[in-house]
């Protein structure tokens, strides 16, 4: 695992980027070699200058005429992702959901690994989810240092967000990855990414009505 | 299934909306009956004017001096973010996140129930996922209208992302919920919406490395 300190870009060129990544990946797969930007901006429908600024975040610039170069695009981007490099992560809750985003295999493809999960219900405690070994939540503090883990993904019922937040943040965790639509609230040196599908839904059945 | 006009609420709020139903179904639990926006804004760390303010969507206005009623403003949100009716919903992809949201259960307490999956592996196509059939996805055209779903869910690989959101829309489907990190291009009337893990997990990655 690399620490790199890398460069604070804004979220929504963060957003961005994926997108590139997955153009280019597309592009070497078809056998393209060189891609400009207003060829990525014609199938994404963001505005040449747009992409050429985003990609200047991770120091890469196109040649005049020939544009980037597809293969090395694509390995940049998914090196200033993060996602060539490990990041261990527990699961909090091995419900429906944390059961679901363990199997996922997709995570560890974009460098999550998530090397144990914890609960309270007696049915899932010493179990194996895809492998992962579940523990009692309340051996979270003695094991966390030994998983090495640093990231917290948080997919228990919404009631006990705040509690499980807390635990993992006293146990050492550094950043909580929050799916469940509770607002965390804790200290600013710990990064809290939310992804509420829920939220997610209310804005797709919003938008499907008022069309 | 209702059809009722919704007022066009912005994005913010809409994702703050979820964060007060958390607070007071939990409240609700605790058998707490009136709240103000005061004692739910010290919980969430939202201003209590703004709450008010989001709550003023619903037509729900707190009472002087008792504040809102914890059971009634629970029903009128899940009833406004629209958890409350089935909105039916295929999946198409079910590799290991499609299969992974079709287990998920707490979509369907939010609305969403996905009726079929669709997906070209040979392997897949024919079996059940949850009790949840999976079709040849060239079947979509003529299942789509008797399925009644007006939902894709997108969670292919990312190559196949712009192909498989176009026979969608053929099919009839009127909003896509794209899991793809693929920015999907399509026409004004299409409801899209984007829930990319691995762009929360970059963001994650930058914001950890950042501090």
């Amino acid at each position: 695992m690399e620490n790199a300190i890398r460069p604070y870009v804004p979220e929504p060129a963060i957003r961005r980027l994926p997108w590139y990544l997955a153009c280019v990946s597309r592009l070497r797969a078809q056998g393209v070699e060189y891609v400009s930007s207003t060829a990525i901006s014609k199938q994404l429908n963001v505005d040449a200058s747009q992409i050429a600024k985003d990609l200047s975040y991770l120091n890469i610039k196109g040649k005049t005429r020939i544009g980037y170069e597809v293969s090395h695009l694509e390995r940049e981007l998914d090196d200033f992702l993060g996602f060539t490099r490990s990041h261990r992560a527990v699961m909090i809750g091995v419900g429906s959901l944390g059961r679901a985003l363990i199997s996922d295999s997709g995570l560890a493809r974009y460098g999550l690994d998530i090397v144990a999960g914890f609960d309270t219900d007696p049915a899932v405690v010493g179990t194996e989810v895809a492998g992962v070994p579940v523990y009692d939540i309340a051996e979270l503090p003695e094991r966390r240092a030994s998983l090495m883990a640093e990231i917290a993904v948080i997919a228990v019922p919404v009631e006990y967000a705040a509690e499980v937040a807390e635990q993992s943040v006293a146990a050492g965790i550094k950043a909580l990855w929050n799916f469940t639509p509770f607002h965390i609230k804790t200290s600013p040196d710990i990064t809290i990414q939310n992804t509420s599908l829920y939220a997610n839904l209310a804005l797709m059945y919003n938008r499907m009505n008022t069309r």
